[in-house]
């Protein structure tokens, strides 16, 4: 059987993104999510439209929607901030829905671990949340006086920048929560075996 | 950007359980799966109901369905039937709906590797399907001359067994297919990091 590794974090914020013109999220005190995710975000569905993250797809294949969430933690944001010179770097700039505290490298965690809340909902990680250009323009428009932002944001964001979800099991989701983090592991070195 | 590792896979056979008194599998020579799995076939759906399998959840949840299709190799059916003493294990006696040749250690892939198909179907790995009793029900009455496979097949079967898989992107899958693997990694080690 493969072993379980357990977690906690907490969640420091909620944020989801209404408006149609920006993927910049605002904070919320709960939301009820379902198996398409965050009702009312831009990034709800259960399905959406293969883009630039998708190369092995025709642009514009309809698949699964497995970016449902994108989560971030202050602990790497802070990082982010500091190797950019700034004094903070906001969860809303990044677009994230939620902001999670305690567990410092989140991005880290592979595909397929359960992030678990105390109302039985539970997400399941779909890997890194690999940094693009769109919140480094963000980011430098609200930092004019630091004119390597844009230029610097995707090299240092790399692995800092938190994970995407998808939804496994509907519920309410809310800041102050606790969350137990379940990652399975086999103790089989992978890489190595499968070449 | 996390890496990928490309391997290819020739798809032996495809299979399905449409005899709602078993989860013994019977060969056809194509289907097409939608993002609920493989249409008639005992584990289609886009959601299913919390088992054994998942002891986080309160039995009988309504889950997302990641178990949509089982996967196994004819190279670790091989070890299987060697460690039982057997000549053959079929993919039918373990319910799976496609039977691979050409990549060996099947059931190590991780979490979130793609599987390709000429079609433009994908799946993606949900992770290991750990061995359970019920097909070493099947496997003893076959073999009745071996009374030790009921007793053996959960530990010869671990690592062996296959994986379970869930549809991205729709489209149809044939015998004879040949299929991409494509595997993205981190080159940084998980484990250690995330503790």
């Amino acid at each position: 059987m493969p072993k379980t590794k357990r977690f906690r974090a907490k969640v420091e914020a909620v944020l989801i993104a209404t408006d149609p013109r920006t993927f910049v999220t605002q904070r919320i005190p709960q939301t009820e999510i379902d198996l398409a995710g965050i009702p009312g975000d831009r990034h709800y569905g259960l399905t959406r439209y293969a883009g630039a993250r998708e190369p092995m797809y025709p642009k514009g294949a309809e698949i699964r929607n497995r970016r449902q969430l994108s989560i971030v933690s202050i602990e790497e944001c802070h990082l982010i901030a500091q190797s950019l010179g700034l004094e903070v770097v906001l969860p809303e700039w990044l677009g994230a829905n939620l902001l999670l505290s305690g567990l410092p490298n989140l991005t880290l965690l592979p595909c397929g671990t359960r992030l678990m809340f105390p109302s039985g909902a539970c997400l399941i990680c779909e890997g890194e949340n690999t940094p693009c250009r769109y919140p480094a323009k963000v980011l430098q428009k609200l930092h004019p006086q630091h004119p390597n932002v844009l230029k610097n944001f995707v090299r240092v964001a790399q692995k800092r920048r938190g994970i995407i979800c998808s939804v496994e099991r509907s519920g309410e989701i809310c800041q102050s929560d606790t969350i137990q983090i379940l990652q399975e592991y086999n103790t089989t070195p992978l890489l190595s075996s499968v070449v």
